[in-house]
């Protein structure tokens, strides 16, 4: 019956929290494929999909969960085009517990084609190891 | 505590799962108003809503719920100018339990008017019979 | 284990609930800045935050919630430029419980230039005083 919010350097000073814990429930705000330098990895929609699995891999790691633990992805891609890009880079994350997903066509708040939000389930004390 | 994820035909060779169970949460992915010959169903976006809440009755079903077990459903819509006809065929389908819904106009990934996205509660021990 | 459709004056003779509780998450219908005369208040985008705000607080006290419950936010803008003036009003609501969030840029349905879509979490019993 708790809620955890979780942040990190990420949202320093934005009044978000990077993921928040609720019950056994995980929210993540909204990712784009910022790199280290803050600035959107180039290499198109692939690319910023990559960055943005391993920012989701790092935010669930410290709510003690894995990308098996996803359950539901909403994906706004910028430009319909990109769908078939994204959605090649996609699938090597989910070889076998395939979340629900919806896909839509959007205007975004940044300089990326593509922004994922992503709804995880389990229990804080499973621990995040790899699987 | 645990996650199922529900595959049927229609989502087969993609990388995601047509619902999943997290606890007592079913999130079922985007649906469009395909007909059973793969093509969105020809009416305009009252047909496609008909078509696509049989196909959500379906999902649930498996998943041991019913229409009125939903309690959230997103509206994506192509068409602003739709939205009349839209509601007039989905009221019929919440009589009584009425889910919280929004609704936006978004550009879609197929060459339907309308995708509705759709979140249930119940446990899977109650059975999917009619009520 | 069961649902409960908590219904307003705000959507008597429409197909939705303002907020529909799930065991211990409420799912709040789509909000968009609309005064008590039914039009969407003038100032702007951060008068109909705050006008919003105004009214997620009312729909989640009657769910025996308060502002600090919510887990999750979706900010659905009309204009891309608006989202400054959005992050200002929005902040001040919270300080310290920070949801999880995503912001995308949109048409609505209505006059508005913006809405908020948002997921609380919180036991009914836990009572909706102020915190």
């Amino acid at each position: 019956m708790t809620i955890e919010f979780i942040a990190g350097p990420n949202v320093e000073g934005l009044a978000i929290s990077e993921a928040v814990r609720a019950g056994d429930f995980v929210f993540l705000s909204g990712l784009a494929g910022f790199g280290p330098d803050g600035e959107i990895v180039s290499g198109g929609v692939a690319a910023e999909t990559d960055r943005i699995m391993l920012e989701v891999k790092d935010i669930l790691g410290r709510a003690g969960l894995r990308l098996s633990d996803i359950v539901k992805v909403n994906v706004h891609l910028r430009d319909a085009n990109d769908a078939d890009q994204f959605n090649a880079a996609y699938e090597k994350y989910f070889p076998e517990a395939k979340p629900a997903r919806i896909a839509i066509v959007t205007e975004l708040l940044n300089g990326g084609l593509i922004e994922l939000e992503v709804v995880a389930y389990g229990a804080k004390s499973r621990g995040g190891e790899e699987r």
